[in-house]
């Protein structure tokens, strides 16, 4: 099968990103052209060769155009998706899919209707710091996971523009939110019980500008996800903790180690230190003698790349490695955590 | 007036160390005696040279004794106290007070009744660590805190003895616990509003092993409350999030940092740098221009220290630092949060 044909709609930062590097450099898509409903942005695309359209319609009615990335404002997702399935085109599109669950059923329909292949661009399962804690997960160097605490912080507030406004699907929960609980969610092989969240509006503005979720899994499983963009300091990327140990990773340089308990009958009671008004052995670091240290494993994708798969998956030859009914399942806990930050209560997903 | 007669009851882990120490060292109160139940524990305590009793009714008919500090397990606090108050003497108790608020409300009854003094030792809002935050909060160095963590983390279990066992008042919510609660508490000038809380029983005893508490008060603060003794690796002690940076204690030793935006119109943006599969702008760092670095401030009490107050409180010279109705409400959010924890839900505060 010869490379699949992408057009980029919407030519901002993830769009050109798509355009320049990740179909353009891809061995099996290309960017066949690019199209945007800013002036401005279409004479940049063209000053880089692309080659650009003068309307969606001209995109869609251009026989050889296998595919379109869409990666515009949030709101937007929903129609320009319909109307390219409708026209016989497969779809990327960006993250967050849709505003609501009840969007990307709409999609679902047409795909349904279509048999054209509709993929979300949860790109943030191929990152290696996920990865490892991934691999943690299923090989259990530190035992069973049983708390699992993602957090991503800055403290350079909202990202500037559509971002900030509510019409548009602005906010943390729907930015970097949407990466994490994927991320959440593709690990933990359980279905997920309850969520309880917190937004934070501390910069004043009308979308969430960083959340804290809580999550029970069914399997027993607790997460705690967290965005941050007033953080000035930063609390560690991924902090785990097993049956046997705890695992840390302080970045995206992947620094971080796994201590555990040491398998021993030996039993070498920790030095009590001293803890403000008091001794304590309870919180002194456990003694040397009973602890083991370990790097972190690598953090390696036991599936194939985003187009690759895509390629394979348009061609029947492979299942999608971002599913729909994952992506779905996405969508409805950020509706339960909206909904549980707005109550202040627990909410409960239903089975 | 002249020093308290204090007579120690328990002569356990913290009954020893009121009683060579706290008690025992102090200009204003001084050991009298000391009673255990247990042979072993008064053979310790007369090698020692301390004076024991041989039972408690001898204590309590003793006229020379002025007080009594209670340090044994905690389903005994009540009878103990309300016995020892009833006998005219003045009561100071280890924490947690009680098992729950119903036993603290019958104590309450008989210091009304008998007008004696009855004072809960919460020594850790003397701690260091808690002073250096409770001075961020009131000073507002970084501004405004709107989100505090505290935590305390060991990998050492459960400590030995009856603090594994239901019915004596085991468990780390109630012993450690009602120290970070007590210390929140008493800084943040707002009521409590609401209470969701997770309990950790991965040790496999009858009771917590750690829990994670959110707490959130009238007036927007937001705090993180957390004990864990499977922790291999630890999270900071504390860490604050104010509307203009971000503090950072990360252990008893008191090592940590404020960082605060710059104040400046200079616009310095930060530099994206790599986060797994993608940019980030959001998440890069704050450009160095845009920020100032400071040390923590001193942390030291503005109110005496615990064994001076209750002389003086005796006295009918000062207040209480540690009053009866905040160790109350300690109380009602441990039960909150035991409640939360076992129906999954956020549990609400009464006015």
């Amino acid at each position: 099968m010869k490379k699949l044909n992408f057009v980029v709609i919407g030519f901002g930062g993830m769009g050109s990103y798509h355009a320049r590097d990740l179909i353009g450099k891809n061995e099996f898509v290309t960017t066949y052209g690019v199209y945007d409903i800013a002036e401005d942005k279409q004479q940049t695309a063209t000053e880089e060769q692309f080659t650009t359209y003068q309307s969606y319609e001209d995109v869609l009615r251009d026989k050889a155009v296998d595919a379109v990335l869409i990666a515009t404002p949030n709101d937007s997702h929903k129609d320009l998706a319909i109307q390219a399935l409708k026209s016989g085109k497969h779809v990327v599109c960006e993250k967050p899919v849709t505003m609501d669950v009840a969007e990307f059923d709409a999609i679902m329909e047409v795909v349904e209707e279509t048999g054209k292949v509709f993929m979300v661009h949860q790109n943030r399962r191929w990152d290696e710091d996920f990865l490892i804690i991934r691999e943690l997960y299923r090989q259990k160097q530190i035992g069973d996971l049983f708390q699992i605490e993602s957090r991503v912080h800055g403290a350079n507030g909202i990202p500037g523009d559509w971002r900030h406004l509510k019409k548009h699907g602005g906010g943390m929960v729907l930015d970097w939110g949407v990466h994490l609980l994927d991320q959440m969610l593709f690990m933990v092989d359980s279905p997920l019980v309850s969520v309880y969240a917190d937004l934070s509006y501390v910069l004043g503005d009308e979308v969430d500008d960083g959340f804290i979720a809580h999550l029970t899994f069914e399997n027993g499983v607790k997460a705690q996800v967290e965005v941050g963009t007033s953080n000035f300091i930063k609390l560690p990327r991924w902090y785990v903790k097993g049956l046997k140990g705890t695992g840390i990773v302080h970045d995206w340089d992947l620094s971080g180690n796994l201590v555990m308990q040491k398998e021993t009958t030996e039993k070498v009671a920790p030095t009590p230190i001293r803890a403000g008004q008091g001794l304590t052995k309870t919180m002194a670091p456990p003694s040397e003698e009973m602890i083991v240290r370990d790097t972190l494993p690598a953090g390696k994708a036991d599936f194939s790349e985003f187009y690759e798969n895509f390629y394979h998956v348009v061609a029947g030859e492979q299942e999608p490695v971002v599913k729909n009914e994952e992506v779905r399942d996405v969508l409805v806990l950020i509706e339960k955590i909206f909904e549980s930050a707005e109550k202040n209560q627990v909410c409960h997903l239903e089975k």
